[in-house]
């Protein structure tokens, strides 16, 4: 059995990933490999650069970027100990997702955790692996999203919530108050208080601390 | 003359940039694009994806992701209205920012607003343009960053600083707040406050709070 931190991680990405829900969690676990040696693998299902603009229906005008990904995920390495599944408007497209549902699904049994961030959980819904969990997800998307999972049990209220190894976020800046708490735990507090003094960033550590829910 | 909010932005990419640097403002905008149309260069010497990892003395173990880049610094449009320089472990390396550097001076009298995120401001200030302006950076390397630019007016307790149309801010996140509050000066309070709301980000709106400047 594996022990201590986890330091496999993979990111699912597809076009029209959010760029934050992804950049929030991996600049503070960049930081944090310089202390605690990571190996990251950045999966799509070809190795061409994923843009978040979402294939179907971009807006006139929307900017965006691309990211390139090292592997696809027919040929994801078998070691993955944490997945990170972001969400954006691509998770709305669920044809175009299908594989990372699939993924999601297939992976689920062997990861150490699995984190989503915004409408990411929707993901993670589809695959059946939130099933009779407690899950969180963006405020302004909630209702889609629990359409995706009508077995999950969703918590509105909530910055980021935590049901066993499984830890779901709110909307798109949740994503890094989660990978705080999750480095925190897994890395230690001094970690975490390290990387957010580098990142100059004032965590929220409350992960029932949610200022979005009356936006919703 | 030009008039209305900018649309034409340009980020200045190089080996080592800091990912939140670049995407914290990115996605904000990104965000903002679906209602304000823009366009968006990303620049780098070459067209090959960039790396967060800096090409001297990177770290074993340490992670990082690669941008594509849309255009070199040669081939730059002439007509960018706003320039966002990032900070990050690679603007230690002298020679290979020597480009960005140039960019910078050669571009700055055409731009309407110059934002540098972290150390992206000892970039801006080698280039000579911060010169008798005041200007903040990362406060871990505030120290560094005041002999790239001694005849600048640094400024170690500010979150962000604005000086005329240039926008400086403090480490890594305290980019996000700087450009919200260029979005809600040029684009409005309104599409500001909208943007925050679908980040589900509390904004830091007040320049001179900063809580990182007794971390140094």
């Amino acid at each position: 059995m594996l022990s201590g931190p986890p330091s496999k991680i993979a990111v699912a990405l597809f076009s029209g990933f959010q760029a934050l829900d992804v950049f929030g969690p991996l600049d503070a676990l960049n930081i944090l490999s310089y202390t605690n040696p990571l190996e990251l693998y950045l999966l799509s299902t070809t190795l061409d650069p994923v843009s978040t603009i979402p294939v179907k229906t971009p807006s006139p005008g929307a900017i965006g970027q691309r990211l390139v990904p090292t592997h696809t995920y027919q040929d994801a390495p078998k070691d993955i100990e944490v997945l990170l599944v972001p969400g954006g408007r691509g998770t709305r497209d669920l044809e175009l997702t299908e594989p990372v549902v699939d993924f999601i699904e297939a992976t689920f049994p062997s990861l150490r955790f699995l984190l989503t961030v915004c409408t990411g959980s929707a993901l993670a819904a589809r695959s059946g692996v939130l099933d009779g969990k407690n899950a969180t997800s963006n405020k302004l998307s909630f209702e889609w999203v629990m359409r995706q999972g009508p077995n999950v049990k969703w918590v509105r209220h909530a910055r980021w919530v935590q049901d066993g190894n499984i830890l779901t976020s709110s909307g798109v800046s949740a994503g890094i108050d989660m990978i705080y708490a999750f480095i925190a735990d897994q890395y230690g507090e001094e970690a975490a208080s390290q990387v957010a003094t580098v990142s100059e960033y004032t965590r929220n550590t409350d992960s029932t601390n949610d200022p979005f829910d009356k936006a919703a």
